[in-house]
């Protein structure tokens, strides 16, 4: 087994493919292996994925970033998607032979690196974090960018590493080490915008209450360029609730409202026992385990 | 890659696990791996699943064979599955590196030891067969074994293989060569068997008709011991029909008549594959293809 770091940036660009493509080439000048990349004219936002050794994920990291920093302008930025920089937040997720706290470490690193060298103001989250509060993307990423603009950064704004004032065009970046999760958005035929948000309230309610959908994070977004609404989720805990746990919920709450939905989609990566146990799911499948499925058995 | 071969027999003994017990030590003296083994009670009939090299298969047919033959007596054998045999039926399904002609021989050779050795009736089924009407199992078992001990077994009943009256013990036996299906049972909150048939006959409808279901074989099964009824399918092109299509056209024929379905079982393997396509059915997901499992970047 070699060490692999997965390594999933989210740049605030998703109109100007060239832009993606051009940082694309940047990660993989450093060895990485990019494996996809999801534009989305809406979020105005794409994702990258790539994966590699902790070598190559610090030498695509900082290639990628410097790129974008220098192709995107967050002053000229709109995206229904809630983002406070260029290089939004940099994910790294273990992936095999490598621990969480060599992902910390790597992560407070590279967000070093991008706060000295690149001058922007990096705030550390999940397993990354310097506080509580900031374990949570959610948390550090509330305002947005122009929330950021409005003066200096200080007390509970005040960044992690880099200057206490925003870039000008790149804003501030997120970056952390954390677990695998499902990146799972639930398209409704619909552009009722308060239903995709009471759905979302509604999973937020139901996780928060302990009842179902644990670890599943959900906000409402409103895909007008398609002229429909989704409901975007995080699933953080995919051992508790399966992709289609979430596809089925939302599919229930929209029914009541006399809406179908449309279809779904998955943003970048996800493993495949992921897949094979939301399928159980979904068939309320019995006497199920990995001993039943023949690729095991062959070598 | 070595050569693999899938081998799934039927034995008429479900009810038994010491038998089946003997019959997979059996199977397994020849190097052959048994993967799985199911009893069903009701079905009164077992499926052992084991894989191998040609050799173990080999090896592993002809002691499975010899055991069952042993132990198992058709003149006392009751069940709720169509069956002609103590070893109803052995297909043979090419796995790696082995064509469908080579389990065609493979098979008729074992078909013919089986005839001379053991004194059993053979017939060829599937790729393995000696005319169109034997290529379909259905046909091959019609009227069970009861109905293949009343007399010469001439004309169209005329085995391929051994002597035209039936084995008093074991009756008769089917093996062939065919491609991967995959074994699935729906299990619906009632003991309406009336409706379970109509439920299977619809399938049937939709697949002859060419609407949907292409492949499955679906008949109704009365599961008296856990007093429910089962739609008992088989989908023989997983890659057209998958779990999901099948347990979803159940369900919604079961809720027009308002019964809701208990769970769904499989008997056997399946591939990762099947799996992860029956998961991306049940969600509606879009572009969905094999560069989204992070598996498949990780060597």
């Amino acid at each position: 087994m070699s060490k692999i770091i997965q390594c999933i940036p989210n740049f605030s660009e998703g109109r100007r493919p060239e832009i993606i493509r051009e940082i694309v080439k940047a990660i993989e000048t450093g060895g990485a292996k990019v494996i996809d990349s999801s534009l989305d004219p809406d979020h105005n936002r794409s994702v990258i994925t790539f994966i590699g050794d902790p070598e190559a994920i610090r030498a695509g990291v900082m290639a990628g970033v410097r790129k974008a920093v220098e192709l995107i302008d967050m002053r000229t930025h709109t995206g229904a998607h809630p983002r406070i920089g260029a290089v939004d937040v940099i994910p790294l997720v273990p992936i095999s032979d490598v621990t969480m706290q060599e992902c910390v470490e790597l992560s407070r690193e590279l967000g070093k690196w991008i706060a000295d060298e690149l001058k922007i103001p990096v705030y550390f989250y999940e397993n990354s974090a310097s506080n509580d509060h900031r374990k949570n993307l959610a948390n550090v990423r509330k305002g947005g960018y122009e929330s950021l603009t409005k003066g200096k950064l200080e007390g509970n704004r005040a960044p992690d590493a880099g200057p206490n004032v925003v870039h000008p065009t790149a804003g501030a970046a997120v970056i952390g080490a954390r677990g695998p999760l499902i990146a799972f958005n639930v398209n409704l035929c619909s552009a009722d915008f308060t239903l995709a948000k009471k759905i979302a309230a509604k999973i937020r309610k139901m996780r928060n209450e302990g009842r179902e959908m644990a670890g599943v994070k959900a906000l409402a977004v409103n895909l007008s360029s398609r002229g429909i609404v989704q409901v975007s989720t995080n699933i953080t805990e995919p051992d508790k609730t399966t992709m289609f746990d979430v596809y089925d919920f939302v599919r229930a709450q929209a029914a009541e409202a006399g809406v179908e939905v449309e279809n779904s989609e998955l943003i970048g990566v996800v493993r495949a026992d992921a897949l094979i146990r939301s399928a159980a799911e979904s068939m309320q499948l019995i006497d199920f385990d990995e001993k039943r499925i023949l690729d095991n058995w062959l070598e």
